[in-house]
Formats: C-alpha cells, sequence, structure tokens
C-alpha cells in the first residue's frame, strides 16, 4: 500500500516523459508545454489508487492513469479557450501563447493520445475501460456545456448546480477510482461502491476548491482571491447567495461596476459572510464527504487497503491551495 | 458487390439514427444539425468498400463507418472555428450559430461518440482498428496544423505541401479503407495496397477540390468560385504558381487589394492560366491516380471484385461538385 505522495512519485516518472511526437513541433511543443506546467495529478493519483485497493498496481493501471491525465489536460486547455484565461497554474495557457486555432488542434491531439495509452491495454478489460472513459468523457463535456449554460442564466437551482459539477468534476474523480478497481478485477458491487466514493468526494472537492476561491490565503493557494467573483462565475457560494438574499440586496451587488473590482469581490464576500454562505459550504462539504465515506465502508475489502483513500478524502477536503 | 451509390443508400440509415444523447440540447443539437447537414459520405463509404473487397460487409464495419463519419464531422466542426468560416454546404456552420465555446465541444463529444463506435466492434480486431484509428487522428491534426502553419509562410516547397495534404486529407481516405479490409480479415500486404491506393486517391481528390475552387462551375460546385484565393489559402495551384510566376507578377499580385475580390479573382486565374497551372494540375491529379490503380492491381483478389473502386476513383476526381 502506498500513500498519495508515493503514488504521486511513483507516476511522475510516467508522466515526465514526452508523450507526443516532435513533428510538427509547433503542434506538439504546445502540449509537451502544458503537461509540463504540472499540477496535483490527482486523478491519476486516484486511478493507481483504486487499483491497490483491491491488489498489487498492475502495469496496465500506468497506462489508464496517463490517458486520465491526459483526457483532463485535453479538458483544460479547452476550457481555458472558452474561458478567455490568461493565465494557468500561474504560467500563460496554451491560446495566450500560441493562439487559439493551436491550443484548439494541441487539446484534440491531447485527446487522441490518451486513447493510445488506453490501447496499450492488454487485459480483457479493454472494452470496459473504453466504455467507462468515454461515458466520463460525454459527461465532463456536458458539464462544461451545462457551466457556460448557467453563466448566461439568470438564476440556477442548488439541485441544477450540483449535478452540473458532478458532470463537470466528480464523475471523472469517480471513474479514475472506477478504472482502477476494474484493472483489479473488482466485482461490480465494489466498482459502483467506489465510483460513489468518488462523486461524493468530488463534490466535496469543488465545494473546497470554490470556498479558497473567496476566502482562501491567496499566498497558499497561487490564485488572486476571488476571481470567480470578477468572472460573475456561478459557484457554491454564488448560487447559495442568490437564493438567499433579499432582491433589494440583490440588485445593489448587480450595481457593483466591473471596474472596480475590489470593491466588487469585497462587498460579495460581506455578503457571502451575512448569509452564513461561507459557513454553509463547509458544513455541505461535511455532510458530502461523509456520504462518500459511507460509500467506501460499504466496499468488502479489509479496512485496512482503505486508508489511503480516507488520507486523500482528508488532503482533498482540507487542503489550503 | 456495391456501387459506391448502394453503400451510400445502406449507410444513410445508419447516419440518419441520432448518435447522441437528447440532454443538454444546448450540447448536442448542434451536434445533431451539423451531421443532418449531410455531405458525400465518402469516407464510411470508403470503409465499406475496404470490406466489400474481400467479404461481405459484417456489422462490425458499419460501427467503423459511422466512426469514422463522426470523427470527419468532428474535424469540420473544429476546422470551420479554426477558418471562422461562416458558411458548409451552404449552411450557417456550428460556431456561427451558437458560438465558438459550444461548437468546440461539440466537436470534442463528437470525437468522443466515434469511439463509442469503435468501442461497438465485438470482433478480435478493435485493437487494431484504434491502433489505425488513432494513428489516422493524430495526422490529421498535424495536417490542420501544418495548414495554419503554411498560410503564414511566405513560400511552401511543392513536397511539403503534398505532404501536409498526406496528412489532412489523404490518410482518413487511405484509413478508412484499411479498416475495412482489417475487419474482413485481409492480409497485411493487403491491407497495406489498399492503404497506398487511398492515400494517393486522395491527393487526387484534393487536386480536384483545389482545382473546381478556381475553375469550377458555381453552380455546379455549390460554392463560390475562387473563395480559397479570397482567403489567400495555399492550394496546389497556388503553390505551383508562386513557384512559377516571375518575382514582378508576384509583387504585382500582391499588391492587388483586397476589397476589390472580382478583381483579385480574376488576376489571379489569368496568372494560374498564363502559368499553365490548370494544365498542370490536371497532369498531376492523373499521375496520383495511375499510382493509385497501381497499387489497387497489386491487391491478390479476383479483380472484379475492384470494380467498385476504380468507380469510386474515377467519381473522385473526374466529379464537377
Amino acid at each position: 500500500m502506498h500513500s498519495f505522495e508515493e503514488l504521486s512519485a511513483l507516476l511522475k516518472d510516467k508522466l515526465a516523459v514526452s508523450h507526443f511526437p516532435t513533428h510538427p513541433s509547433t503542434l506538439y511543443r504546445p502540449a509537451d508545454y502544458f503537461l509540463g506546467l504540472g499540477g496535483k495529478r490527482i486523478r491519476p493519483v486516484m486511478c493507481l489508487m483504486g487499483n491497490e485497493l483491491f491488489a498489487d498496481i498492475l502495469p496496465d493501471t500506468y497506462h489508464a492513469a496517463v490517458a486520465i491525465e491526459l483526457f483532463h489536460n485535453f479538458t483544460l486547455i479547452h476550457d481555458d479557450i472558452m474561458d478567455k484565461a490568461p493565465l494557468r497554474r500561474g504560467m500563460q495557457t496554451v491560446h495566450a501563447r500560441w493562439g487559439e486555432p493551436t491550443a484548439l488542434l494541441t487539446g484534440d491531439v491531447m485527446l487522441v493520445v490518451a486513447y493510445d495509452y488506453l490501447n496499450k491495454i492488454r487485459s480483457g478489460h479493454l472494452h470496459s475501460i473504453i466504455h467507462l472513459f468515454n461515458q466520463t468523457a460525454r459527461e465532463v463535456c456536458e458539464g462544461q456545456q451545462l457551466d457556460m449554460d448557467f453563466e448566461k442564466a439568470e438564476q440556477v437551482s442548488m439541485p441544477e448546480y450540483i449535478r452540473m459539477i458532478e458532470l463537470k468534476t466528480s464523475v471523472l474523480m469517480a471513474a479514475s477510482l472506477q478504472m482502477g478497481a476494474l484493472l483489479a478485477g473488482a466485482g461490480e458491487q465494489d466498482q459502483q461502491h467506489l465510483y460513489a466514493f468518488g462523486k461524493n468526494l468530488g463534490i466535496s472537492f469543488q465545494i473546497q476548491d470554490d470556498y479558497l476561491d473567496a476566502f482562501g490565503n491567496p499566498e497558499k493557494f497561487g490564485k488572486q482571491i476571488g476571481g470567480d467573483i470578477l468572472a460573475d462565475k456561478k459557484t457554491f457560494l454564488m448560487v447559495k447567495a442568490l437564493e438567499t438574499v433579499h432582491q433589494q440586496q440583490l440588485r445593489e451587488l448587480k450595481m457593483i461596476p466591473g471596474a472596480n473590482s475590489s470593491e466588487k469581490i469585497a462587498q460579495w464576500l460581506a455578503t457571502y459572510k451575512a448569509c452564513g454562505v461561507d459557513q454553509w459550504a463547509m458544513e455541505l462539504k461535511e455532510q458530502y464527504k461523509n456520504n462518500a465515506l459511507v460509500c467506501l465502508e460499504q466496499i468488502s475489502i479489509d479496512p485496512a487497503r482503505k486508508k489511503p483513500l480516507l488520507e486523500l478524502a482528508d488532503f482533498l477536503i482540507q487542503r489550503d491551495y
């Protein structure tokens, strides 16, 4: 059994090799650049953890893990285009550096190379793995589309918002765990419990992300605080606040001029506090974490093997970066 | 054995069903719309033809054919974004109608659904099919990137240009044929000859496309004549002309104001004629067609079975639309 840090280290070597041809460099250099920006590699580590819950890590699992990380990076490159985001992890996004057409193609080719890695799987599970991967990929696209639809919507209900987050964020975490379990030969029931664990954890993770964007320590978080507020992004906090505040407050908030950004952030943060949205978010996060733990308990394996997943849950929802 | 028209009709039913979920409609309606615009469905028909060259058409081949058509449409949706094209087949492009973010995601999800169709393949060939599909998909991305690189380049050599066309256009036609052959259980050598047939034919096809854009009958071609010239697109004709014309002529051509588009088209067409580029293109097209036929001859099967492919070759390079 390995901890999150140990599995991250194991994966680092697998991800450090180049995954792309060299020519044309105008296409593949941006791909190498973006993957090189790093990140926490949470999803591929989850794939290894799902595997190790049931068995020693199999070579096929590394192929699936790399495919998952490539897929995740493909979605980030395309999301950055859609969001017109200039920075990712403190560095220029692909479209900001090489233009939108190249960023679009770099994302496309990264998705294709993800399938190359899946196709390296030698066990009889290839078909089931591709099935799960495709279902997840479709759902992530659906989540991103709903996220964009919600940006234009006046009001979004909490159940609608949670469903969007499930699609956009949770299902990939859930499927990463399940792919590992599937490759280890876990039973269908255990796979479903592990998937449900990941899905609940993913929502907790996103609540924490939204919370940090509003109330985090900018030095640790590595991003500007209030970025979501400035971008008029619907977040857990925003959706809840819009449900809670009085119409009069809402009108005042909407009149805050976009130009004076620090004032806008300050007023929204004050509203969040006034409505108790910060406290509510921390409670909701715990609730989803507890749901996740119930699912984890139901998996029919020696509880000692579940320890790394418990640590992962704590890390993901207590992190301050 | 079936003709191109008969296979098109067989395919029509397979393509007419919806390939996507219904929700969210903001994502999937654009996908249905774009696929519904039709087109000649050349590539999936080639997949069926590659299969029928060696055996009766197998159910798996329809899955591969639909995957190929979805892949092709994914590339068109993304190419239209990159080219900022307002129209495709006389209708609004996806990004023109629903915006770039939705067009980007619609393309992405269409690629994922293409892999869903591949994953329906039940024979032992799934692994080889995905391998060939991925290699082709990567090459098509590379071709599109090179095409964009060439737009900015002052001069492009004919071998570089032909290599770009191979990647962007030919390999998908070649792979479509080969996938059909592979599913029919054809030998490796025959598969390679068929691939080479498709690759040469693809270049002929593109030369005809470029020729029609400059010298076609606008009513039959269904597009404005000279569109490539107005868009400053590198084509077979343009690359050859730039190699051929005198520096003085070139300076005059470059000084043609973009505003007066009919004058610009007329002057370039006159240059093409003066350099004999039109005649040259027709000869090059025949040369690649002949290369293709030599490859077809080498396939170790009753020549009578090759008849539909010979008809396809004639159709593709003699068409006036």
